[in-house]
C-alpha cells in the first residue's frame, strides 16, 4: 500500500528535520526517510562534537600561552574523558531527533530511500508518495581512490576515537584536515598533514593562511605539501604511506580531502533529477530539474558553502515557499570558519579582490599587541578589513585569532547591516573586549 | 606671563587625551594639566589592569569547570607574575600618553589645575587662558568616613598589590567590589564582601545579581549584607572591623563603596561653574553653568554610566561640537558589565521595567544546557532579553556568563540596529558559537 504526504523528505539531519517541523506548523503531512543517524552530519559526526573535542586544543594552548604570564601549572587532554564528554552529547541525538518528529506529527522511516518512479519513494517495504519531495541526504567524507584505500579512517571515525594513537596523518588540507590535526595535535598525538598542492584551505585568505600553518608548524604539526600519496600498506600494526618519492609510517590515517554528496544510490535517474559533481543542481527555489523534486543542504550544488546554518537556512527558505511565498532564495553574506588555535575565519568581499580594486580600500592590521590579545598572551592575531568606497561600508573579513568566531560574527552583523566602520565606532561596547578592540583598526 | 590657548583640558585621561587629539586635527591649539598619570584610570588604575588580572579567575576557573571532562592537571594563579604583566602593561602608559600629545603639538602640564579667574587657569607657575575649558578631571574612589578610615586600601592600591594577603574584605558591594573579590579569591584569597544593605549591584537584574552571589558563595566568597561596618583598628598586622553586631578580623580592607568627583579642589566656585553630588552640571552639549567651560567623563553628573567608551563617546561629541556641529548629544543603548566569572551584564530596557509592561516582551532562559555552554561545562548562564512587542524590536537584554560580553555586545548592535530576533535568526554566523545559540532563544 502506498502512503501518500504533502511532502516526504529524503534525510533526517538538520536540513530535513527542520524543514519537516516547520512544515508540521503549516499543518501538512510529512514523512522523514533517514538510512544512518537522524540529526545528521553536525550533531552526530561534524561540527558539534568537532568542536567539543577542540576544547582540549583550547584550553592547553591557553595554558601555555600564559605561562610566566601570571598561570603556574600545566594541564593536559584526557582523551577519554574528551571523548566520553562527547558521546554523553552525540549518543542522544539520532533518537531525541526521531522523538521530537515522531511528537509533532511526523512519520520517521528509518530506512534507505530511493526514487521508484515519479512521485514514488520506497523505504524499506514502504511505498511513499507526495506531492514534493525534498532531497536532503548530505555528504559524505570523500575516500581517495588509491592503493590500501581501505585503510582510510575518515572524520566520523576521529570524531569517535576510543584511544589517541602515538602517530596520526591527515590526506587533505581542508578545513576538516586542519581542524582535526590541531585536535590530535593537543591530545599528545604526532601529526601529519598532507596535501597535494602547496594552497591548503584554498577558499581561505592565502597570507593568514600561510601564518596560520606557521603556527601549526611551530606547535608540532609536520606538513608534507606538493605531496601524492598513491599506496596504503599495512606493516604490522601502522600504515606505511607511499608516493613520489615520499614514504611515512603511521599509526592511523585519515581521509580529509573533501566530501561527496549522497546522490548515487537515490534512484535519481528514474525521477529526471540532474546532479553535477557537487551535488543535486537545483534553481534558486531550490527545486531540481524535476519540478516536484527540491533539494537542500550539503547536497545540493550551489556556491554558498556546506555548512549547518546554511543548510537551516534553505529549510527555512523552503517551508516559506511550500507555504506559499514565491520569492527566490537570496543569501546574506555567509561567514567561514577554520576552528583552531588560531582561527582563520572570512566573510564577505575576500582581501585578494580587494587589493585588485580600487573600489575597495583594504585594511591589513596585526592585533597581537592589542588590548584583548596580549591580555591573553595570544600569539597570533590578524585581521583584513574591506571597505567599499563608495559607501563606506564594511563589505569583507578575514580574522586569524584564537578568538575569530568572535570577530567575524560582528562582521558579518556589519556587513548585513551595511553599517560603516565609523558607524561602528560610535557605538558603545562593553570595554575592554575584543569587540571594543575593533575600534583601533582604524 | 599668561599663555593663550583656543582650548585648555583639565584632566589627561581617556577623555582629555582623545579631545586633545581629536582638536588637533582641527588644527587648534590645545593644552592638557593633569596632576596624577596621563591616561587616566581606565588605563593605570582601572577596567584595563582590572582585566589583566582577571585573567586568573578566567583561566582557573575554565580549568576547574573543565575537569573530568577532558582537561587533567590543576592550574593556580601566580600572583606576582600576574602583577608583573600588569606593570608591564600600565607603566609605559603615563609617559607613553603624555609623549603622543606632545609629538601631536599639545602642551602638557603635569600639574594641578586651579581656575583663578574667569578665563584663567592656573597649572602650577603658569597661566592658562583659553577660549575654552574642558572639565574632564574622572572621580578617585570614596573613602568611608570612619573611625579608621586612614587603613582602607582602594582599588588602585588593590591593582598595586605586591602579595595577595591571606585574607581581604571589600566594604561595598558595587560593580568594583565584585570584580575585586572574584580575583583575590582566585588569586587565593579568603575574600569577605560587606554591604551596607540586602541589594548590593542595584543597578543590575536582581534576580540575576542573586544568581551571581550564590555562586560566587558556592567559590568561597563571604558575603556581609545589612552590615555597616563602623570602625577599623589595627591589631598587629591585622585590621579589626566593627559595626553593630559585627566583628571582623582581616588582613587588608578595601573602600570599594563608590566614587567621588574630581571637582573639589579646582576653584570652580571662581567661574561659576555649579556642582552636584554626582559631579559636574552640564547641559545637552556637555556645557557648564559657565558657557565657556564644558565637562566630560568620569566628572559630569549625568544618568550615563561612569565607564570608558562613555568618556571616549563624549570626547568624539566635543570634538564635532567644537568644530561646528551644534546637535545636542545623543546617546545609543549603552551596556553595562560585572566582569568575572561568571559576568553579569545588562543593556537597554531592564527586565524589571518589561515585567511590569504589557509594551514588552520578557523572555527568561536558562542557557547553561545549550550546546556552547554545555561544552566548557559552565555552571551558570542564563539570559533576559525584553522585545518591545510594538515593533518586535530587542529593546533590552541581562546576560550572566562566563560569556557574558560576547552576547551583550551582539545585543548592542541589535537594538542600536533596530533588529528584530526574527531578522537576527536570518543571519548566518558562525556555527557553533555563542552568538549562534542565540537562535534558541525563541
Amino acid at each position: 500500500m502506498t502512503k501518500q504526504y504533502d511532502v516526504v523528505i529524503l534525510g533526517g539531519g538538520v536540513a530535513g528535520a527542520s524543514l519537516a517541523h516547520s512544515l508540521r506548523r503549516q499543518n501538512k503531512t510529512v514523512a522523514v526517510v533517514e538510512d544512518n543517524l537522524f540529526g545528521g552530519t553536525c550533531p552526530n559526526r561534524g561540527c558539534d562534537p568537532k568542536k567539543i573535542l577542540l576544547s582540549g586544543l583550547e584550553i592547553t594552548q591557553l595554558v601555555d600561552d600564559m605561562q610566566g604570564n601570571g598561570i603556574s601549572g600545566r594541564v593536559s587532554v584526557n582523551w577519554p574523558d574528551l571523548m566520553r564528554k562527547k558521546r554523553q552529547y552525540t549518543n542522544p541525538i539520532s533518537s531525541a531527533t526521531q522523538n521530537s518528529l515522531t511528537a509533532d506529527g511526523v512519520d520517521t522511516y528509518h530506512e534507505h530511500a530511493h526514487f521508484n518512479a515519479e512521485g514514488l519513494v520506497e523505504a524499506g517495504n514502504e511505498q511513499l508518495s507526495a506531492d514534493k519531495f525534498v532531497i536532503a541526504t548530505g555528504q559524505r567524507p570523500s575516500i581517495p581512490d588509491i592503493a590500501g584505500h581501505q585503510y582510510f579512517k575518515t572524520s566520523t571515525d576521529f570524531l569517535n576515537l576510543d584511544e589517541m594513537p602515538s602517530d596520526v596523518t591527515f590526506i587533505g588540507g581542508g578545513y576538516i584536515g586542519f581542524e582535526l590535526a590541531g585536535i590530535a595535535r593537543a591530545a599528545g598525538a604526532k601529526v601529519h598533514l598532507i596535501h597535494h598542492n602547496d594552497r591548503p584551505l584554498k577558499q581561505f585568505d592565502q597570507q593568514l593562511g600561510q601564518q596560520a600553518i606557521d603556527h601549526l608548524s611551530e606547535i608540532g604539526i609536520d606538513f608534507h605539501f606538493n605531496t601524492e600519496v598513491s599506496q596504503i600498506t599495512q606493516v604490522g600494526a601502522q600504515f606505511f604511506l607511499e608516493g613520489d618519492q615520499f614514504q611515512l609510517p603511521t599509526d592511523m590515517v585519515f581521509a580529509t580531502a573533501g566530501r561527496t554528496p549522497n546522490v548515487d544510490t537515490l534512484g535519481l535517474e528514474n525521477v529526471g533529477v540532474n546532479v553535477d559533481h557537487h551535488g543535486v543542481v537545483v534553481n534558486e527555489h531550490l527545486q531540481t530539474t524535476n519540478p516536484t523534486i527540491f533539494a537542500m543542504g550539503d547536497v545540493v550544488s550551489t556556491e554558498q558553502p556546506k555548512l549547518t546554518p546554511v543548510a537551516g537556512y534553505e529549510a527555512g527558505y523552503l517551508a516559506k515557499y511550500f507555504g506559499g511565498a514565491p520569492a527566490p532564495i537570496a543569501f546574506k553574506a555567509i561567514p567561514t570558519m577554520v576552528f583552531g588555535q588560531p582561527s582563520l575565519a572570512q566573510v564577505g568581499v575576500p582581501a585578494s579582490i580587494a587589493a585588485d580594486n580600487d573600489q575597495y580600500l583594504l585594511i591589513t592590521n596585526d592585533m597581537h599587541k592589542w588590548y584583548s590579545y596580549h591580555r591573553l598572551n595570544e600569539p597570533v592575531a590578524k585581521a583584513k578589513v574591506v571597505i567599499d568606497r563608495n559607501n563606506e561600508t564594511v563589505v569583507g573579513a578575514t580574522i586569524l585569532s584564537n578568538h575569530a568566531d568572535y570577530l567575524i560574527n560582528i562582521f558579518t552583523l556589519m556587513i548585513n547591516q551595511h553599517m560603516k566602520i565609523s558607524d561602528f565606532n560610535q557605538e558603545i561596547l562593553v570595554y575592554p573586549t575584543f569587540a571594543s578592540d575593533i575600534q583601533y583598526l582604524v
